[in-house]
Parts: C-alpha cells; structure tokens; sequence
C-alpha cells in the first residue's frame, strides 16, 4: 500500500515531462465508503460517469432522510461529460439520479433493461420527465463508444439484482477493470454466471488498473449461493404449518422469485404487501424478470384459504417504523393480525445503524407468540458482495498492474488491500483513495494527484441542500438537552416568560427560579442602561449558569427581548 | 411454554384455598431485558432483593445519562425489606446502588470481596457516606439467613469478572436456584471454576425453580474460555513490532490481568490509561485480584523505552467519545499520538447500540496506519455469558421443576424455554415473565398472580426522574426536524419575530414569507376581536400549513404572543 499523500508530492518532482496521456479517475462517492456510488473517469476533454447513487443516514444525522453525492466537479465541467453508464439498479447506485440528472446536460445513459426500468419508475415518481434523459438500453455483453475516448465493455456479474454488471473500460492509456458489486454465485437463481471467462481473458491481455468491491473483504471464504438460501428457506417454510411471513429486500428480485416457485411447490399462494416490494415486483414482471406460476393475491383476496395456504410476501426487513413488518409486529396493520401459529422469515440482515429497530421487530413477534426464523440461527440470507476468495479469484483472473479497492470503508478497503498482497501475482501498487481524489492512471503512473469537492448532500423533505452540518448540530444539541426559550416583555414593566420543549417535566418551581433569575438579569441591565443586545446576553448568561447548576444540564437557550 | 396472563385469570378460579404458602418473585429489572437487574423476593411480610443495576439508553432516548428501575414497589412496603444480596460487581447489577440504597431503610447487604470494594468505590463517588449502608463481606460459598424465611447459599460461577456468584434460595415452599450471570469456563484465569457440583447435589436434593441466565441462549455450542482468549492475545501481541495498544471492559479484571502477565513475558511494560480503567485496576489491586510483576506505569514514565517495550490498556472498547482509544484515533489525546507501525487490539465486541461508534474509531485507525486486531477475525475476545451447550449442563444437573427464563429480551428467553424443552428432563413448566411481574411459586404453583409498577426512571444530568417519555418525545421530534419560534408582539403595531434552531439554514427568504403568514393570522384574529388564545391558535395553524407545504417538514412550532 502507498501512502497517497505522500505519492502526490513526490509526484511532483518525479512526474515525466509528456504527461498529457493520462486517465483520471474521480471517485465522488463509495470511494471510503458504503453508499452513495458515482465515478468520472476522464481523459483530456472528456469525461465519462458512472453509477448514481444515493446513501441513508447515519443515526447521528438527525431528521435527514437521504444522502446524494455532491457534483460540484461535473456541474463545473459539465460540457465535458459525453456519457454515463449504470452497473445495477440498487439505491446506492441509481437513487441519486433524479437528483443529479436534472441539474446536467443530457447525454446518453446506458443501462440494462433492468437497471433502467427501475430508473424510470424512479424518475416517473420524482416527476422527471423521460423526454428529458436519454436511457439507452443495453445488453449485459454489450460493447459501446463513449466519446472518442472510452470504449466500454459491460460484463455480467452475480449479486442481489438481476441484471447487475461490471465493465472493462478501454481508454487511451490502457485498460480498466471494474468489477461493480459482485459475488461469483456458481449457482445463480436466473443460471447466469459472472463472466469469469472474459476477466481471465482481458488479465491475459494486459489490465492496467482493477477497481474491485470491497465490502466483504474482511470475510474469509466464499458467501453463500442465492441456491442455497432458497433451499434453506424451502426446508423453513416446509416445516411451517400456519401462515408464512417473509420478508427481504424488495430489491431481492431473484429471492422473491425462488419464495414464489416455493409457494407454489408447498400449495400456498402469495399476498404481496408493501409498496417498495410492489413496485419491484411489477417492474421485474413487466420485464420478464418474474416468473409467477400463479397470480399474486392481494390481502382482500385471501377469502377462504387456509392458513397453509397462504405466504406473504412483505416489507420491513430493516424494522422500518410504517413496513409491513413493524405494523404487523406492533399490531397496528389495518387488514392482517399475527397470531400464534403463523411464522415469520426474516431473509435478510440488518444494515450497520438498524440493528435496534430489527430487535425491536424481533422481541415483538416473539411476544406475540409467532415462530421466528433468522440468521445466523436459519442460513436464510446471503450477502451480495463475495467473500475474500471471491475478491482472490477476480484478481488471480485479471493480474492487474494497478489495484483501486473500492466500495468500502477504510477498513474494507485496506483489508482487500492486504488480501491482494497475499497471491501469487500481487498489484505493483495498490491505492486506498477517498472520495474526491483525483487518481492519475497512466501506463507506468497510478498516484492522487489532487482533490475535487465531494462529500454529501443531506435530503430533508423538499429540501435537498438546506439543512448542513450547523443544522444537525443544532438538533444534536436539542435532541440531548432540549431548549429553553425565555422571552422578556420590557414595558410597561418588565417581565419574563418561560417555554421549553425537550428539557424537564414541567416544573413550576424551577420556571419560578428561571424567571426571577432572567429578570433580575434584565432589570441590573435596564437600570444600568445597557444596550439591549447586552441585556439579551445578560439574561442568556445568567440563566445558563443557574441552570447548568441546579439541574447539571445545557439545553439550547434562546433569550428573545421585546421592546 | 406458557401464557402468563391466561395463566394468571385461569389461576383465579383453580388456585387452592390454603393458599398461604407461597413465595413471590418480583423482577423489577433485568426480565424481559438485557440491564439494571434487580428482583425481589416476599415471603409472607418479609422481602429479599438481589443487585440494583442500571441500564444505559437506547439511541431513542435522547439525552439519558442512564437508567435506573423504578422501585416504587420496595418503597411502598420499605418496612418488610430484610436485607440484599449482590451477585456481582457490573454495573448491570451494581450500578443502580446510589440511587436506590439511600431511598431505602438500612439493611445488611450481603457481598463478595470484589463486589463489595466497588460497591464502596461507587457510592463514595456519588457521596453517599459509608456510614448510611450495611454492606457485609462474603465469601463465596457462605451460608446466610435473611430475615426469618430465606436462607441463601452463594455459589461461585465463572463470568467475565472475578467474584461472581450465583445462589441457592431456600424458602419454606422450597429450593430456589439463580445461577445469576455466568458461563462455564473450565479454564478460569483464577483457577476457580463454577460449582457445578453443588448444582448438582441440589439438583438431586429437588430445585423448585431454577432461574437461569438467558443473555446467549441463541448462541450454539459453548462460548470461548478466558484462557483460549488470553492464548489468542499472547499469539498477536507476539508479532506486534511497536507499540500496541489494547482496549477491553475496564470490569475485565482477568482480562487486564492476563494480559498484564503476557505483556511482562514479552518484554514489554504496561501503562495503564483511562479513569474507569485505572478505578477497577485499583479496587482489585488493593483486594488482591490483580497481581502486578512490575509496576504499572503512567505514560510520562514511558520516557526511554522504545516501542516494542511498551503495552498500553486503555479505555475506548465502546468507541465512548472521551475515551483514550478514540481520542487516539481522531488524534485528539493531549500526550499520546499514534504512528505507523503501532498495533491497536480491541478485545471486545461492540455492545448493540454501539456499533457505529466502534466502526468510526476502527476506520479511523486504519486510516492513521496502525493495525488493528479485534473480533471475529481475531479471536481476541469471549462473551462472558454462556451458550446453549452450557445452559444446558445447568439444566440437566439442576433438574427443575420449574423455569423462570431471566437476563435476557423475549427473544433470549423464548430461546432458552425451548432449549429446556428439548433436554431429557424438561421442567414442568416455563414461565417468559417481564419486569414487574409478581410471580407465585409454591410447590404446586407457579404463575403470574399480578403486577406490580416496573420501568426504568430516566437519569439526565442531576436530574433523577424530571425526564419522562413526554420531554424525550419532544427531542425527539426537534431531533428530527428542529423548532420554529414565531413571536407575536401586538403592540404598538402587530409584528412578528422568527427565531429557529435546526429547522434550515438560515434563510431571509422564508423567514419574511413565515413572518407575513403569521402576521396575517394575528391581524385577521385581532380584526375579529379573537381572543389571545385563538389568535395564537391561527398563527400556529397557518404556519404549520404553510411550512409543511413549502418545506415538506414538520418542525416543533412554538407561538407566543405577547400584549
């Protein structure tokens, strides 16, 4: 590993003079991170964009709903941009670009029919107008032009969608492998493959630099076949002699298919709830991505089966407070009510930040009595992203010269890193990059050579960019101590009036003391014939300190004078 | 498994007239949880309890120090408490003492070395004198009469601090068996193992009801022994080459110690860093639990000793903002900076609640350089709490009658029942109680007979109970999205102020439009001679419309008007 820094300034020294052949690479999100991914490649007066996507929140970032890229670096340069490709219709990849298309030129988006059905629904629902984004289908082999400079060659790769792909961009100084997400499922729910045979050939070729994902890299071994998970939960939900309950990522296309020729094997038919997994549904059907040996039912359409007739398929793996899941595991869903009997299936795992709203769900049907079946206990989920074996093979096959790992923290990313260093063949440089960074690829360079703006742009409600980290301090600040208004009347005669939210019970006694503590604050100032800004910090002043004394706390404190 | 709450109306009809012979069992914390244990037991009108932890908050419970169980029941009949045992020193079963002992008569509270030396730590740290308690050593095997119906029996079980115990309770309707927390270690750092045999010999003599800890009852096959742990530790403190830093539980007093004993093998001094490590260092040096072959040092006597001869222990297993491991690693410690070459061991797994913290101070690390050790890729840390395998060992040798599920969520309890299910002598019957539940136990009885108030009181800077579900609801949603505060001077002419606090940036122009909205509201009101309240009323309202309308939020509004 190299110390990015640190290459950059030696860089400059030891740059050769003819260093006008080189590839940019611009990582403005997933770079350092999980979420978020959108790449520019460039190449002298062209760039070339990869990926969408958006993030969730972490808990710290109170009230914000999502996260999207920052793009000051292609709205700058936004006569620049010839192209955009999409590797996979997952939120971290494609959920942005209702945000970001609109605020740029229209160039031609090129995506799996897949990929781009789920981009249209998306920009249908934010009321983008497809007239003005230019989607341009493509099959999972296929080879475009992007610009003068770019060739790209998609290449199928297993995950957690169908449809999902990496690609080998051909530029003028060399080869670039990009993985996209990926697992090698040897065993794929659809019987494609990842194309292992085009990566051992374009390795024997010559690749340049290899961008790879990261996100299991500090997992030994191979991750689970899609194969195996639907037999486990065959075996599950054969055993299960009331109603079935599953619930996973509406994403989880071939998942929810596999449940389905399930069903239907083990005579029961499929209710599907919730909206996100409606909506998925109806574009993988539309598509042909989902096969339904019998019409999906709908709750209201249940009527007379039986209990072991009948499987739902739902909403809320991540214990989201209005998914089906929670509803029904709270007993607030207005048409279904668990009872003993039924059975639960979480296929699924929490993501990092949701583990308490899932326990939560848990503890709750356990209450109510149903049975419970989840990982680790039942094998019933399966990542999406391969294991280190998995990431081991794709460098064995493509022996690349350079090593970008990517789609992954730090701790990801180093550690995939380090399993690189272990093989046979290891990268000539591996650099852990941040978003931002500007990696210069040449055929004998691979160094940071600088930074564009990145990071995050907060979504809440109808605001995108209206609430920063200054607004998130504010609300981390009232949301542990609460706030403390005090509004003081000046005339005729002078006197305070108290309002919190957040901060104790009320208390007569301690607004009492509040307020004595405020006037006489205000009083001193007046008699003392301050100026009213100095009033106002007067009684701020004196009212922290009483309060931080009687009660130990600091809740915000907003002092308001009325003259 | 069954119903207690059927249980309970079926035991109104079928219960036996002589009916007097019966003990109650009254968790108020620590069932249905995982936290501030504590459990009364009444016999007639004579009451025991066990421990008095305290729990810390969920991510919801925004601004809670911690929490302690309510004990409105032990204050409503203070006059029959006849004395208290304490199982062991976590703050779990310990920490709540401060709080509730001075609220309480004096009674003898009964102890173990170790527990007792930070019962005393802790209660002169909130000054309550010594004088003001009865706290009376034990050894772990004593026998011990508590008022004129309960005699105990303390046995020694294996957990992850010294001195722990369990005990037997014998009362006049039988034998009670709480193993308390513990695992079966068979390779204890002090040599001292559970005292399975005197489960056994009570298992032959006839248990009544075994209360068991349920923390793992997911987790199959046996947790890890100390000893394997402190092999691990040894096996990667060995190949570090500078300076290694390493974080447990400061109460991991065979942990520290272990690792104390393989830091002098390896040639390297200990400097012990933290407040709460050095607290517990010191309590059990000074009790003989932790023997020193050098003494330690403090990081200014470091002076000449080069990297490979230095181990730090330092707090931070928890990613606790101001502890020494995450000032380390966001590079804040005022004496102390980390380098390249400097190993990191966390042994330690995040506590739910904590893992974003703990994968900060992880990526952070890795981002400085150092390498980092920890779980599960490095077998550097076991829970202290046993898996199936050894819940069962304590099944089979106790052979109970009945089964009270207890330290766990109703997942862990639920798992737990029916692990006993599956053992060749299930208990009669299993009871999944919750905290506040008023158990009856005779010798053909056991069920839930009534409740009584449980619950936790939040603790918030001084303040012990000001902070309640409402003020917590209120940060809540200022956590979420902010506060607005529209100030209505009506005099001399009508205007309005806006003041806002994690709401947007600040934002001129949607200021004037809130200000003209609400000004609106108030001329309107005061033309039709409203009164002030419903003038207030309409501001509100229209405000409210017209930002959930421009802004898509919901921010905390507060009206005020002022005559």
């Amino acid at each position: 590993m190299t110390n990015p820094a640190k290459d950059a300034q030696a860089g400059v020294a030891t740059a050769p003079a003819a260093a006008e052949q080189f590839l940019e690479i611009i990582p403005l999100g997933g770079m350092g991170e999980i979420g978020k991914n959108i790449t520019a490649y460039r190449f002298q007066d062209e760039i070339m964009v990869v990926d969408g996507g958006l993030a969730f929140p972490d808990p710290h970032q109170l009230g914000v709903d999502l996260i999207i890229p920052r793009i000051d670096y292609l709205q700058q340069h936004a006569g620049l941009i010839k192209g955009w490709i999409l590797t996979h219709g997952h939120e971290d990849h494609i959920g942005g670009l209702p945000y970001i298309l609109p605020r740029l030129p229209r160039v031609p988006v090129y995506g799996a029919p897949l990929t781009l059905g789920l981009v249209r629904e998306k920009l249908s629902e934010f009321g983008v107008r497809e007239s003005d984004v230019d989607l341009r289908e493509v099959d999972l082999n296929a080879k475009i032009r992007i610009g003068r400079h770019f060739g790209v060659e998609f290449i199928r790769m297993t995950h957690s969608i169908p449809d999902n792909a990496g690609y080998i961009l051909t530029t003028p100084v060399g080869r670039v492998l990009h993985t996209g997400d990926f697992k090698l499922d040897e065993h794929p729910s659809d019987g494609k493959l990842s194309d292992l045979g085009r990566i051992e050939q374009v390795g024997r070729e010559g690749v340049l630099l290899l961008i790879s994902d990261s996100t299991n890299a500090e997992r030994p071994g191979r991750t689970m076949s899609e194969a195996e998970v639907a037999k486990n939960l065959e075996d599950v939900i054969a055993r299960c002699r009331g109603r079935v309950f599953m619930t996973t990522f509406a994403s989880n296309i071939h998942r929810i298919g596999n449940v389905i020729q399930i069903a239907h094997r083990l005579g029961r038919r499929v209710v599907m709830e919730g909206r996100s997994m409606l909506k998925y549904a109806q574009v993988a059907q539309q598509l042909g991505y989902m096969d339904l040996p019998e019409p999906l039912l709908s709750s209201e359409e249940v009527g007379d089966l039986q209990d072991p007739q009948v499987l739902y398929v739902c909403t809320g793996s991540q214990g989201q407070p209005m998914s089906v899941l929670s509803r029904l595991a709270f007993g607030n869903h207005a048409k279904i009510a668990l009872k003993r009997g039924d059975s639960v299936i979480l296929s699924s795992n929490p993501i990092p930040g949701n583990e308490e709203a899932v326990n939560l769900v848990i503890n709750r049907l356990y209450e109510i009595g149903v049975d419970v079946y989840y990982p680790p206990t039942y094998r019933v989920h399966a990542s999406g992203h391969g294991s280190q074996e998995e990431l081991a093979t794709v460098l064995n096959l493509a022996r690349p010269k350079y090593f970008l790992p990517w789609h992954g923290e730090p701790r990801h990313q180093i550690n995939h890193a380090r399993l690189a260093q272990t093989l046979p063949r290891p990268p000539r440089r591996t650099l852990i990059a941040r978003n931002g960074d500007v990696v210069r690829l040449g055929p004998d360079e691979f160094r940071v050579t600088g930074t564009v703006p990145a990071g995050g742009v907060y979504v809440d409600g109808l605001g995108v960019g209206d609430v920063g980290d200054d607004v998130l301090l504010d609300r981390a600040n009232m949301s542990q101590e609460g706030i403390l208004i005090m509004t003081a009347v000046l005339h005729p005669t002078p006197h305070v009036e108290i309002v919190s939210r957040g901060f104790v019970r009320p208390n007569r006694d301690l607004d009492g003391q509040i307020r004595r503590v405020a006037l006489d604050a205000v009083e001193t100032g007046m008699r003392e014939k301050k100026r009213l800004e100095d009033v106002r910090d007067d009684m701020y002043g004196a009212v922290r300190r009483f309060v931080r004394k009687v009660t130990g706390r600091n809740p915000v404190l907003i002092p308001l004078i009325v003259d």
